[in-house]
């Protein structure tokens, strides 16, 4: 393991974190992980303020320009590739009440990316698991990641890829590392925020452009019958958009219109960041 | 911060984790809090079976006995207060997936402990965040604690103590930080584990020993309305037996058994640690 920007400057990632540090202990903190290409981080600005909120509802105080530092120090040294930044509320006493001088801990590390897993295939499976959608955590991209980490095990031991989630009333919420889309004859739909899902940033830019496509879109929620009744992708951040099929459904013939929203995503990304729209997008047309 | 025990030894706590563990990216890992008097650890080999118990549901890989050399280096040093072990799955490359060769993290510090803390009576007020007991984590002390930091927040802002929580099918589950019981006329009831309440060590003695008070101890759903039919008291490890009023509800004259209970409980501590059960206990009466 290499360097890591912690509070203000890159150090050796080996031991650096303080024992008591809250996040490690009650995962009391946040994160955000974002793409970075020719050194530009896609929609930075919606990143940090994604962050920023969800610092803010868990009452750690940070400033964004100490974010925007931080994601600019990890982009000049990974062009391309994944940034993670993480806020902790730092050291603190003994128990659940927040420490009288918070000092949090920022951290941000980077990994290089396999662009080939940014559009690839998924096979779903339910997870037993729900997600609690009557928690805050369900709209923050929390460290309290067990749940997830725990139901992603599990569907892979049994031969998928990915955890889908219901929530407490029975309602589609997510996967367990994306956002999911059901594009049929008549719309694009996804799960509504209240229902347990987080305000992706890929999400938000599907919803927002599916109208340049020629698709309706629509948060809503949906059944565990309706996936069946139109072809599902995923996205997060890093992985754009993802077909993905549920175990025990028909695989459906893949619908064009999901090629025509990730190839206009490619180039959004392409535009933004500065960089060749192949040299993203390799595997989109094999899917 | 003074020294922590880390793997095998005390270190100094600042700068001792490394910054891709999991226990603080991804709330991979579980914990224990114990009792320690007169340098002995209460019901210490519960402590470690339940821990031990808990890293095989994670599949952390950990030996009992290197639990057990924590346990006994940190009561050495601390010989009367509360005993934090964290055992966390190390570090590990980026994503949800299991480390290939696992390194885990057991981390463990002590803290002295306000004995007057120990049956305190305590102001309940009803989360609107929900247990979720679909999840394994609700029957694990896991590192995902943020739903539990958040609900205490709020109701102590409100002007409560400890925060209930019912379940997603709307049943009592157990507080941020304890055990529940209701004691009616007929019997000691408290919320099944499959109910979402943790299996507490003092949880446990309270059910083996109820009968020794004359009182029929139960698993048993209780809804929320049930809390009025009796007295509600409180269990952990630290706060052994304390007695709790729901904001709303009348404040019940104090039942003379839930202190015929908690003096029964001190004794069998103080015979378990060799200490002078005066030595704890000194609120009992007040309550």
């Amino acid at each position: 393991m290499a360097e890591i920007w912690l509070n203000g400057r890159f150090v050796a990632a080996e031991q650096a974190i303080a024992a008591d540090d809250r996040g490690l202990l009650l995962a009391d903190g946040v994160f955000d992980t974002s793409l970075v290409l020719g050194g530009t981080v896609f929609r930075a600005g919606e990143h940090l303020d994604r962050l920023v909120a969800a610092a803010s509802r868990l009452e750690i105080p940070v400033l964004r320009a100490d974010l925007a530092d931080a994601l600019a120090a990890l982009a000049a040294r990974q062009q391309n590739g994944s940034i993670r930044l993480t806020l902790t509320r730092g050291s603190g006493p003994r128990g659940l009440g927040f420490p009288p001088v918070p000092k949090p801990t920022l951290l941000g590390a980077s990994a290089p990316l396999a662009s080939s897993a940014m559009f690839a295939p998924l096979r779903l499976a339910l997870s037993p698991i729900r997600r609690n959608e009557t928690s805050p955590t369900a709209q923050l991209k929390s460290l309290a990641y067990l749940d997830a980490l725990l139901a992603q095990r599990e569907v892979q031991q049994a031969g998928a890829d990915e955890a889908l989630f219901l929530n407490t009333v029975g309602r589609v919420a997510c996967t367990a590392l994306a956002n999911l889309f059901l594009l049929t004859a008549e719309e694009l739909a996804t799960p509504p925020l209240d229902d347990g899902a987080l305000d992706g940033i890929t999400r938000r830019w599907l919803l927002a452009h599916a109208a340049d496509f020629g698709l309706t879109a629509r948060e809503r929620p949906l059944a565990l019958d309706d996936l069946a009744r139109g072809s599902v992708f995923l996205s997060n951040s890093l992985r754009l958009i993802a077909p993905a099929t549920l175990a025990g459904q028909p695989k459906e013939p893949r619908d064009p219109r999901i090629g025509a929203l990730a190839h206009g995503l490619c180039a959004a990304i392409a535009a933004e960041c500065g960089v060749d729209p192949r040299s993203l997008g390799s595997t989109i047309d094999r899917n």
